[in-house]
């Protein structure tokens, strides 16, 4: 039989012990583990981050992958610790809104529970690190007994935050970049089914991205000419503005929070 | 039967082929061995950033855990490449004091062997990649015999350093950072034991940190008000200095070896 | 049965959740895979750069390693994807020239295929993350079944480049830094074999590097003077300049491209 798959996705970073820390809880408690990182840079202490990144990748792992989301500002505080299930699979994170992705695409098979049986965490419980104390052994315990109900009550009152969506403003929407990743590509909120038509047929858009201009809505990014500012619907669903071969947040002096204003 | 743990500490880091290696090393000699990355952005040949990094690690690890440790400035020179048992598990790096960390607390189980069998090694051996053909090849053929007497002699005179403690002087003690973590949390070499009880049980503290004062002592860095920098016991028992949602680092423009100061 | 082993190289980074969704890919496919992170941080689309990172450390995986290298500008356009047999490994990357150092070095057993067959890719394809949807579900299908004559046709067309070498020039051999290593090392393109009997002998080299003079052939950075720029024949066979203990990228302030001129 296949190894559990347990993934990780924190605002550690891996300049220290702490992931290898969780790694060694969770293979403590269950060695026959396949352990799986998603990203520890995470923008510390960024809950819409964290939620983007969970958020484009979980729905690519095989069922009953258990995802351990660890961006935890509140810490020791009195916020709940939480097991989700849904689409067939498992989450174990800080109840502060870090899987409103998850809590909105999987309304339909959505179950979210306190994860407030102790019996399952680490032994005495740290107030700083409860992605060793906490998540990393409730998921460790969870890959071995597969029995949410046993630790911790359904409820139905946790965190959750909107993902921002652009916004209808004098016939233009005004959105914003959300990210900027490996290739200097700006991650814009827009998503296809906020693109008009005309638009995604005819590849023109007027677009507004920060101070510049961008004309062609391409299939990829290799479709640009040199130096030319270019949209695209990226592997994620959401629009991006890209320069052919350049690293657009530089070449275009602009991230996270710049304007995108589409004219129709 | 569960896999074998091999764990990796470098200061390699992560932009060349050089951890991919040390792994193809392993898995050719074993493929049955689970490999997990503590860190590989050790501070290149920091000897005490790399003790302290396995040191917080390796007790979270299940017994039989083999921790490849390598910071490695004297590669190529006559410094021993070694093979230690401590704490159930096994310790394979040079000979350098980088497991200081695990001489002090594990006197009472500690075998040292200087890990000259050749016979393990991958030759031949080049003069300036000692974790490809030494240290990673050791600790793969180790997974599979677990027979330490054959692959070293024991010995007695390993190099080791003490890690620097705080020091009493004219009725304060100083001590400095000694480490900023992900979050910019300035990691202090003040342990809980070195804090007055009146300290610990009060939570007033006097605490001067370069040229900035931390009045409190708080469970967890999340009870911050905002700007103030707080003082708390972080998850590896050192004192650390925190500014709730913010970077200490930045915020205070400290960094290692600052000195910090308890009055009493 | 051991797992199969797939190793990725990529210039994704490690920031978002692109390297981690592609695991997901691999491992819904077939869940007894060992995946090895080789690099995510190779030179965006930097074909040269990731020929030498996967060129390093192919040789050192054991037999039926299945090496996945997505370094692709050319993304969504025509390149084709290709699947390379060779060393008795095997290698999934786009057709750019990105696996050169693997057919330079092992033509006598190299077989290269137009991965073709879209009944091995996820669908539907996106045109900006082949990783996702054609390399990584090609490389893990492949684990399963090991055929490859099913998974496209021979071809012979296929991109190379040639690794740019020293060349002779008034009496003296003109070469380049082609990388700077963790440590700040610079690696030239100068292998063992280009340089004089005389010079490997005797330990002394008339080299210019950048407007730097190097004068000695150590064994290893180790035996560097204070401050001195040494020179070395590294662990992957290129010949490095360091200096002991130091960063030589920052001390020599040089670095990719920097001219390295050998006088005989």
């Amino acid at each position: 039989m296949a190894n559990a798959i347990i993934t990780l996705t924190t605002d550690y970073g891996t300049n220290d012990h702490l992931v290898g820390t969780l790694k060694g809880v969770i293979l403590k408690i269950n060695p026959d583990v396949t352990i799986v990182d998603i990203t520890h840079n995470v923008t510390a202490f960024d809950l819409l981050d964290g939620a983007l990144a969970i958020g484009s990748a979980y729905s690519y792992f095989p069922p009953k992958t258990i995802h351990v989301v660890v961006v935890d500002p509140g810490v020791g505080t009195e916020r709940r610790p939480l097991l989700v299930s849904a689409h067939n699979q498992y989450f174990v994170a800080p109840d502060n809104g870090v899987l409103s992705v998850i809590y909105e695409r999987e309304k339909d098979s959505l179950v979210v529970r306190d994860a407030n049986v102790e019996h399952y965490y680490l032994q005495p419980v740290s107030k700083t690190f409860h992605g060793r104390d906490i998540f990393a052994p409730v998921a460790s315990w969870l890959s071995k007994s597969w029995q949410t109900p046993s630790m911790g009550d359904e409820i139905s009152d946790y965190k959750k935050f909107v993902i921002p969506r652009p916004k209808e403003s004098g016939g233009a929407m005004k959105g914003a970049v959300m990210r900027t990743d490996a290739f200097g590509n700006l991650i814009t909120n827009f998503r296809s089914e906020d693109l008009p038509d005309s638009v995604l047929n005819g590849g023109a858009v007027k677009l507004q991205v920060g101070t510049h201009q961008v004309t062609r809505l391409v299939d990829t990014f290799a479709r640009g000419n040199n130096g030319e500012p270019v949209a695209y619907v990226g592997s994620s669903g959401y629009l991006e503005i890209a320069v052919n071969k350049a690293n657009a947040a530089r070449a275009l002096s602009l991230g996270r929070g710049a304007p995108v204003i589409l004219t129709k």
